[in-house]
Order: C-alpha cells, then sequence, then structure tokens
C-alpha cells in the first residue's frame, strides 16, 4: 500500500479546511502555577473496572491506552484479601529453608544490592476467561484486562541466594506474601535463579499497595498469582508445597481426565486494541492497533486478517520489541462500510504461534480454558460501523 | 571485582539474622477491595520542588527514582504563563504557509493516523543553570531535576506535512503553543521531517495538563523549549521568526561576543542519582547509579571515578539502550569511609566524551554556561559519610 494514497485517503475526515493566518490568534489560556505532583485533564476520564462480586479484580482499559507502559493506576489488580497497608519499617524478606545462611532483608538493606530494570507485562492466568461467555457486549478491558506492563526495578533473586547459598537438594521455593490470604505459590529454582527479581520499584517510583508494596516477586512471562505480591517469605525446599493457589485454583484440567499442574508461563497471544466494542467507524482509512506478548521470549510477527481470516497481513512492530514484553503493532486498514471481522495472530520468537480456539479445544478439552486461553480474538464490524466481540471458535 | 565477594560484603548490613519458619506467620494484612484508580502508598513522599518566584518550575526527585521512565506526575515543569486547562473540543493544530494544502486537525483527526511511540528524555536548556552556585546543599533535583523521560505516542510531523506537502523554499516552521504567553518557536524543516511527533499520549494515556495537553511537539534529543506545548498553530515559511525564546532567550553569549543562536541539541550528559545529598553513608558496598543521556544518539559509555578522576571505571548500560534517552548506569563500588570525590563521564555513540566545565568555559566561555552546560559534577563523600554536591570547574 502507499503511504501517500492513504494519506490523502485519511483527509475526508471532513474536518480539513482552508485557512487564513489570522484566524489562530483569538484564544489564549492563562492557568495556575507549576505543582508539586501532576494530574490528570479533568478532560479525561480513563479508569479501570471493578469485577468480581467482593471487588477482587480490577481491569486494565487496554483499549483506550497508547504504547506499551501501562500507567501504574492503573494497573490491572488481583487481591485475594485486599490490598493490605504496609509499613517498611515493618517488613521483611526471609530467605530460609535449605540454604546455607538464612537473610532477613528490609526495603533499604535490598536497595543496597546491584539492582536491575525490566520492562514486561504481567498477565494474570485467568484472562480472557469469559472468552467464550456469550451476553452484553463490554469494552475489552473486561475481556482482557488482566495484564498490564511497566518498568521493573530491584535486585535479581539469584543475587540473594547466591547470598544466602543453596544446598544440594534446594529444588523449589515457596513464595508467601504477607496479605491476609497468604498467598503462597511454588516457584523452581531454575526460574528463580535465571530471570526473577525482588522488584521494590514500578515505573520509577515505590511499587503502589495494590502491586505489592513495599516489594513483590517478579517472575517474567510467568502468570500473575506467582509474581507474589508483599513478599515477606521465600522458603527453599526439596519439593512443591502444593498449596491451595496450585492446586484448588491455576491448574488446568484437560480432556483426557488429568491436571495441567504449574503451568507457570503465559503463552503468546494477541489483541486488537482499536477498533474495538463501543468504537463506531466510518468507512475510509483507519489505523488497526494492538498489543501482543509472549512468556516465552520475544513477538517475531503479528498478522492481522480485515476479512475473517481468508487473508492475513503482517503489522508493523514498534520498537524496541522487548522480550516477555507487551509489543504494540499497528496497520492501516481502509474499510469499505461492509461487514467483516478483524482477526489478530501472533508468533514468537521460538515459531509458536497462537492457536485458534478450536485448536485449543483439541489439544486440551474445553475445561482446560478457564486458565491460558490465548486463543485468537475476533471483532466484528458491522456495516453501521458498530464493532462488536465475537467468539471464534 | 567478584561478584561473590561483593555479595559476601554486604551481610555486614547489621539486620542478617538467623531464623526459625514459626516466626514468619504472626502479621497478616487486610485491606480494602480493588479501585478504579490506585494509589501510592501512604509511606512514600516523592514530590517535584517549585522554583522560581512565580514558580515556573518544577523539578524531577531524580535522586528517588528507579529505571528509565519517569512517572508522568513527577515529570518536571517549565511554564511561561501558567498551566492552561485546553478542552480538546474546542483544540486544533492549524499547519499553514508554505503548504499546498493547508490542514486544521482535530485530536480525534490526529488520534486516526498512523501512530509512532519512542521512549525519550525532555531536557531544559538551563538544566544545571546552577552548577556554579554557592550555598546550602540541596537535592539532585534542584541541580539538574530539569530532565524526564517518557513514553510518547503521536503522529510524525512528516506524515502531516506530506499530507499538506510543502512548497520549494519551506526550510522552517512557527510552532506555537496555546497558553497564553503563546511560547514560539522557530523549527527547521529538516528535523520536522525527521523525527519530529505530534504527541498525545505520554506513558500510556493522554498527555497531562502540564506538559501540553491534548497536544505537544515532540523534537527527540532537542531543548524542551522547542517541544512546543499546547500546540495549535504550525506556520512553515522560509526563515527563522526570531521570536523572544530564540533572541532574548535560550541563546547562548559566547566568549568572542558573537551569540550562539538555534542550538537546539542537548549535548551529551550524565549524572550521578545515588549516592548524593543528603545520603548518609555507611562503610562497605554501595552501588553507584545515574543517568546519561544525548541528544544526538545513543549512549556508548559511561565511566565512574570514586577518586576524583584518578581512576575511570566503565558501569554497566542498562538495557534498552535507546536513542536519545535516558540510560540508566550503575557500578558497585566499596567505600573504605575516607574522603573522596565522585564523578561520572558519559560518551555517546558518535565518540563525543561529556566535557568538564573547564573544558565547556574555555570553548565557549563562562557565559555561555546558563544553558546548555553539560560538564561532569561531583559529590564530595566526607569521611563522616555525608555527601556534598561540589563544583568541578
Amino acid at each position: 500500500m502507499k503511504r501517500r494514497h492513504f494519506l490523502k485517503s485519511m483527509t475526508a475526515l471532513g474536518s480539513t479546511t482552508l485557512l487564513a493566518t489570522q484566524s489562530h490568534g483569538d484564544i489564549r489560556y492563562l492557568g495556575p502555577p507549576a505543582r508539586t505532583m501532576g494530574t490528570r485533564s479533568i478532560h479525561e476520564q480513563l479508569e479501570k473496572t471493578l469485577y468480581g462480586q467482593m471487588q477482587t479484580h480490577a481491569l486494565t482499559p487496554l483499549q483506550d491506552l497508547h504504547g506499551i507502559i501501562t500507567p501504574s493506576e492503573l494497573h490491572f489488580e488481583r487481591h485475594h484479601s485486599g490490598i493490605p497497608d504496609i509499613s517498611p519499617e515493618q517488613h521483611h524478606l526471609y530467605i530460609h529453608g535449605l540454604v546455607n545462611k538464612p537473610l532477613k532483608l528490609s526495603l533499604q538493606d535490598l536497595k543496597r544490592f546491584p539492582s536491575v530494570s525490566r520492562t514486561c507485562f504481567i498477565e494474570c492466568a485467568g484472562n480472557c476467561q469469559d472468552y467464550f461467555k456469550k451476553g452484553p457486549q463490554t469494552p475489552l478491558q473486561q475481556i482482557a484486562g488482566m495484564t498490564s506492563q511497566s518498568e521493573w526495578t530491584g535486585v535479581k533473586l539469584a543475587t540473594l541466594l547466591r547470598e544466602t547459598g543453596l544446598r544440594k537438594n534446594a529444588k523449589w521455593l515457596l513464595a508467601e506474601g504477607g496479605d491476609a490470604a497468604l498467598v503462597t505459590r511454588s516457584i523452581p529454582v531454575d526460574k528463580a535463579m535465571d530471570d526473577a527479581i525482588i522488584a521494590y520499584a514500578q515505573n520509577g517510583e515505590a511499587i503502589r499497595p495494590e502491586q505489592g508494596y513495599p516489594l513483590r516477586l517478579l517472575l517474567p512471562g510467568w502468570e500473575g498469582s506467582s509474581c507474589v505480591k508483599w513478599i515477606r517469605r521465600l522458603e527453599v525446599g526439596d519439593q512443591p508445597w502444593m498449596t491451595r493457589e496450585e492446586t484448588a485454583k491455576y491448574t488446568d484440567p484437560l480432556k483426557d481426565g488429568t491436571i495441567r499442574q504449574f503451568s507457570f508461563i503465559m503463552d503468546t497471544r494477541s489483541v486488537i486494541t482499536t477498533p474495538t466494542f463501543p468504537s463506531q467507524l466510518e468507512k475510509g482509512w483507519h489505523e488497526i492497533r494492538g498489543l501482543a506478548w509472549s512468556g516465552r521470549g520475544k513477538i517475531k510477527r503479528v498478522e492481522v486478517s480485515t476479512d475473517g481470516g481468508g487473508h492475513w497481513q503482517p503489522a508493523r512492530l514498534q520498537e524496541p520489541v522487548l522480550s516477555m514484553a507487551h509489543t504494540r503493532f499497528n496497520i492501516p486498514w481502509q474499510w469499505n462500510g461492509k461487514e467483516t471481522l478483524l482477526l489478530s495472530r501472533a508468533t514468537d520468537e521460538n515459531g509458536y504461534v497462537q492457536p485458534t480456539a478450536s485448536e485449543l479445544i483439541h489439544a486440551r478439552g474445553i475445561g482446560s480454558l478457564r486458565y491460558h486461553n490465548n486463543g485468537i480474538m475476533g471483532w466484528r464490524v458491522k456495516s453501521d460501523g458498530s464493532v462488536l466481540y465475537e467468539i471464534v471458535a
């Protein structure tokens, strides 16, 4: 497609007008002075959607965001017993069990260790669990809003574990949060020694309370519930603990009657963020935009179909493309006013291709799709310009 | 230096204690449910410092931030007539002058064009203008806090100018802001066609009012005042307009009596962010951390001296290292308790090395250093552990 042609078509927007210079100087705005904390414009009304009878979830408005950083206030939330208010003076991280030298570390202690920063997504394993739900249309955030991205800073867990030393039979760590639910997950030592981070900062400043202040475990590419918030204890052992959150929850019943457990890694996925419900399209040129990510590495390719899967075109990937990170994609599209179906399909650097729901059901059974449902999503564009979520079985 | 040794030394922090498992389960925090907007912890008190008799500046607390993203609320501010409250319904961007087809574009129009995102710094040309000021010690933010970094999203200005078409004699653009000061700057067409962006989003959401809501001009690597906020007009001409902000202000008197004008590009610089005043150091291992950036490309190397310039060691650069972007550097350092002077020195990908103030004065004269003073900064560590800013002439 020729860009020149694309741009020429864009001016059919209706507001392109010939102007005389003298018409620009009439409105001038005087305002208040600088402030110690900036604020949002009163003309913008972005917020998370609450979910769950007990307001245990808050969902990121993916359809309204740009780029790859999620504002910290809009990072999705999933709590098992609310948001604790923890004073860093009274909080410590304990590391004990099959180690040579147990450790008790304060936030201040941790800040003296060598620091690392990493921009990566955190996604709840249950994201898109309402993929098959029929009912009233909702914005994308209520279907796929349990993924968000921040620049996290902290200490590599490997740094701390080299400090404690690991005994020969050390195979698993129990990560325990300081909330009332005492959320606990068993984490393989290999991941802990690879790229795990004890994070104390998010997007430049202290982690927000709802994200685990003062400390959270960050396991890049792994399901959100394993990135234990308000982390206060790591116990090293020789086998997993079989906690509630890895037995009753966050496991995947397969079609052969067995249960898939410790399915930590978030599979490759893409979502179109615009146009989505409740967009109202006009004929002409649009940019289809979205996010793609993989818990197994970098996104290599995103393809978009504007005819329900008949043809696929590669989208542009916005640099930098980071490993285990939301990656912005976009592609221009000229809508001719006829009903059609928009789809996106991501491929990661390992060659894994985002599956259809049918392929997922064939491989694992429909019972497995409460968690780790990374199937292709569809957006039906009606001839009246409305855009509706559509189950792509 | 052997990491193993470093880590062993870190445990001299005083809080390392042997523990029994049963001591971890006594405190559990119940809290409120999820919220539509997250908040900061009440235990964190970060804010900008106001500056100027009329509160025309607000300075970023660089010494307290992590990673490379500045939270939008903490992005530095510099206003010439306060923060206008502009309704996007009443705001347009006009492009006219030496073009074939003038344009009037609303925020909604601009959002339909192909979008780009870019993470880069914006720095005031007057950052570090108090470099030589003697007086009471202040945190780093009051010396160097007029630089901040965001992920910006918008439309490439080249896309819009291809749409209007440029006449043969088009050489400069006048960029005009919608504040009461009508801040105006002349911008060369070459920069406009290269990497300039009309930005509508910052760190994922709408630009903040104090950063130019609804639209700002982003000129990556160029001085902040040229990145005109609340932009409402671009007039294309064949010569610069010689506005107040490029004649009476933002020019550099040189030692030969001439004036350097249109010195847009922010030169390569680094600042140590920790330890800085009012840190109070203990003997032992620390991590020296800082930021480096260049308006001419990527940072290639940052060297740190812990003996006042006698020896220089390369610091680690945190990936991703982006062009015209704050780049985080860090290096471990064992303080022996004796008085010393800490310095950092950045080199960009073009081989440009951050100068000393003496070199700057030799080249341009001391009168030029109100703007574009990118000289090396010093932090004196006293034997009592206090850390004081020191002029490095």
